[in-house]
């Protein structure tokens, strides 16, 4: 049996990794076009420090029309749920779980998805209905889907994370998807945040490093 | 708001888009490397029949490991449970409705599948349970997703198709994708019942023509 882990190359998903036994483990991410495609750089890197298998899929084509596909500018700014209502991409969450769950080989397979509670104003699929009945969907093909962080806050998925020793140094979370992390989207905001509630050092070189303390909730 | 029909070129999607109001439709198929594929055709073929929009969306690469991807023969015989598991592809419908889930464009776009009760026994991703959560998980994209047959036999589905004009004579069922019915695979025997069972005259030229009737449930 193998577990899955959807890994976005993210804080999120890395954290969530970290939380399982390093056996019959695959990491899987997707090339959906997205902007921030530097995020799968960081992905094979986070795979590469734990030696797991990792593939990257491609699905190109089939998703559409948001800021993070280059459709729009991406908002800046914290991550309420106005501005960042730009970002949210339709079918996202349930394509990537369902090539997940195609790729499943045994019964009693396992997916984890790293999505957290601070995600849930933002995108209706990450929120609990949505796995609740995703993860009955999934039943049908005899896979067990997880969602370890569904209730906890991005600062707790942060505490977690640094306290089992993930690599959140290697993770990507900027949607401009440039050199370095620009600060002021709101995905950066989040994640300085969630640092900093946390008490975790902040590993991450942002070119606006102060923006996020200004940037409102 | 657009009403997607997933139209495999068979004989319950094809009565499935006679349900629909021919005004924003599209037909939706997909290419997932499948043996019969010749069912591309009829879907096409349907499509232009009722004069609607109509895409082929390529998932090859993305299902793997069933007797209908080349991987193992196709059982022959009654469409009865262990035969026919060769016949289950692990993600399929899951893919299939994400797919059609994420070209939606507007809120309150409906999505329309053929299942049928006949599915129920072979396959999970066919069972009402599954189509409920499903339905439920599209929520979160504002997508409506119907099974008009979920609850009705493949004979009542030709009988809704024929008694609506949907040119069941254009569709294709054969797992074997040959250039005729072979008759002998579980969906031909499958096809000829249902026709005799709804007392429709069966347009169907099979290889093997009398096969059906001694193959036993």
């Amino acid at each position: 049996m193998t577990t899955y882990v959807s890994l976005s190359g993210g804080l999120d998903s890395t954290a969530a990794l970290s939380l399982v036994r390093l056996t019959d483990v695959a990491a899987i991410s997707f090339d959906y076009g997205q902007r921030h495609r530097r995020e799968l750089g960081a992905a094979a890197a986070v795979a590469g420090h734990y030696s797991i298998e990792h593939r990257i899929l491609d699905l190109r084509g089939l998703l559409h029309g948001s800021a993070l596909l280059g459709d729009q500018e991406v908002p800046e700014g914290h991550y309420a749920e106005e501005s960042m209502a730009a970002t949210v991409v339709q079918g996202r969450n349930l394509l990537f779980a369902s090539v997940a769950i195609a790729s499943s080989t045994s019964p009693g397979d396992t997916l984890i998805v790293g999505v957290h509670a601070g995600d849930h104003p933002v995108y209706p699929d990450c929120r609990p209905d949505f796995w609740h009945h995703l993860a009955e969907v999934a039943t049908a093909y005899e896979v067990d889907v997880r969602a370890p962080f569904l209730h906890q806050s991005k600062a707790e998925v942060v505490g977690w994370g640094s306290q089992l020793g993930a690599p959140l140094e290697l993770t990507w979370s900027c949607y401009q998807g440039g050199d370095r992390h620009c600060g002021r989207c709101g995905t950066c905001v989040e994640r300085a945040e969630a640092f900093h509630l946390a008490g975790v050092n902040d590993p991450t070189e942002y070119a606006d490093p102060a923006y996020w303390k200004t940037a409102t909730a």
